[in-house]
């Protein structure tokens, strides 16, 4: 048995933000009051993965701005939502709402299996799915391999309260390439995989992970927002059934400033006993010590597990059709 | 026994929209290429209700722009999400997503009932929520007090979809003030009462309807998103308390186009036998022709219901604290 979970938080490789695709396209002079034709000082998260939408934050200051072999990374002070961690473009993290994203990818499947030993998160160098982790007092290793160092280094400069994660001494930080470290990985060595890295669907460039993903490892995928993609969570669905012999499962939850506002996740179980991932087995332990020197969970609670699994009926009906 | 579901699609009396409050507050010249500096052709929503953060959709045409005697009224295609109708600066309604509110605000409190028979709707001009209600065959009366004739007017000229609701011949529509309305209302003569209109809490011009609301007759109020408003959303669910001595509860759903991507509904119930909001007691019947003849519910279904009333920790905290 391996619960795996991998959520989405979608970012083109080789996009540029919002440097394409904005153009102007109002055919009515009478736009008036109501048309923003400005918005100095704001940083507008745009993307052909949502077009026609923009989601805005009043930026205060530009804390940090540059290119690493693998993305562009900027952190700014907002005005509303604390410091916000962009990659190439793409919001990942506010310090406002990260709790919902962060404690729900990983609670999700860790309060699903019981006492789980051995979790290995890929991506999440911000080091916010670690301190999730680290509050399960069952776990012995936390293995996490991100494949840019500057997103681990610029967490631990910038936010320290998701970078917090990395003091775990169970924690083991490989830098490097998801496929290759997977490859290497015997399957059954971990009781969770939670993947926390960019969307590899619906690009031109295919991200390497799913290539290992899809092959037939002993990994997952994930994805997207059943308001904008739900075309392509029916297919990533379908994919899942056919490598996970387990059960094969769609949850979502509200992040403000993911597109839509909202993100889901694909959880999945390997051959074994039975994972029923709408109903937790694994309460997080209030009195483990682990759990309490982290401080209270600020959104994650069993019922809201259960409730991450209840879909709208026009996502339903298509997922329905794909899992079992 | 009342229902009562008031759902709050945040506007601001007196407010315009985006004409106030942007400002230039850049203070890093080294902003690059992410920080959109212009976006022609692009509505962008901004208010002090949501201060530092903005959606923006792409504007394809400006269908209507008119001034009602009471607020600013205006209709645009947009490139993504259809058409959409925008009240004083603020989103009320788009073709793409107005399933999701339409239905929530109304089968929450019309599904935790049995054969409800008479329903008011305050507000609600676009005819969405009338065409919801009008699913039940039980329903022998739906009178609406909508204070706009322009937006009734507005929603038949560019909503079909919406303002099908008006078409029933259970409906009666009044256009006048709502606040006079139900001070001509015995108390008992609806089953359930959705207050589906603009916010009155957090503004310096108090709504009329919430002094009515208030000071002692059989409505409600209602609610804000919890990301954005907790704190006021604390005080409505104190003064639903000292109000309806049946139950109150608050529920919340995903509508991408409403800031942060949710919006709530406060469903409170007056003496009586007792509502459980939580547990739907009347599943809309597949079979009921009222119901067939409007098309299969797209956003709504039994265990949706449910979920809504399961909120993250640092909402339920506070909410629990106040309800019961």
């Amino acid at each position: 048995m391996e619960a795996e979970a991998v959520a989405k938080r979608p970012r083109e490789d080789g996009a540029e933000g919002n440097g394409g695709g904005v153009s102007s396209m109002v055919e009515d002079g009478k736009a008036g009051d109501y048309i923003s034709s400005v918005i100095p000082g704001w940083f507008s998260e745009m993307s052909p993965m949502w077009p026609g939408e923009a989601h805005s934050l009043k930026v205060e200051q530009i804390l940090f701005q540059e290119k690493s072999q693998y993305q562009n990374v900027m952190v700014f002070q907002s005005s509303t939502y604390g410091k916000v961690l962009v990659l190439d473009g793409v919001i990942q993290v506010t310090e406002r709402d990260e709790c919902a994203y962060q404690e729900m990818i990983t609670h999700l499947p860790l309060c699903s299996i019981p006492k789980p030993k051995k979790v290995l998160v890929i991506g999440g160098g911000d080091g916010g799915v670690l301190r999730e982790v680290s509050r399960y007092s069952s776990v012995e290793v936390i293995d996490i391999c991100e494949i840019d160092a500057m997103v681990v280094d610029v967490s631990k400069q910038f936010f320290p309260k998701l970078a917090v994660g990395f003091e775990d001494p169970r924690v083991n930080l490989h830098i490097g390439d998801g496929v290759a470290f997977l490859k290497n990985v015997p399957e059954g060595t971990y009781d969770a995989i939670i993947v926390d890295s960019s969307d590899p669907i619906g690009t031109e460039k295919q991200h390497p992970i799913s290539n290992v993903i899809f092959s037939g490892k002993s990994s997952l995928s994930q994805r997207c927002c059943i308001w904008l993609h739900m075309h392509i969570i029916e297919d990533i669905v379908s994919i899942c059934r056919q490598i996970f012999k387990g059960s094969v499962n769609y949850a979502w939850t509200s992040v403000p400033t993911y597109p839509s506002g909202v993100i889901g996740f694909m959880l999945c179980s390997t051959e074994g006993p039975v994972v029923d991932f709408q109903h937790p087995v694994n309460k997080i332990d209030e009195c483990d010590s682990f759990n309490k020197e982290k401080g209270p969970l600020k959104f994650y609670n069993p019922e809201i597990h259960s409730a991450a699994f209840c879909l709208p009926s026009f996502a339903k009906k298509i997922i329905d059709s794909e899992t079992r």
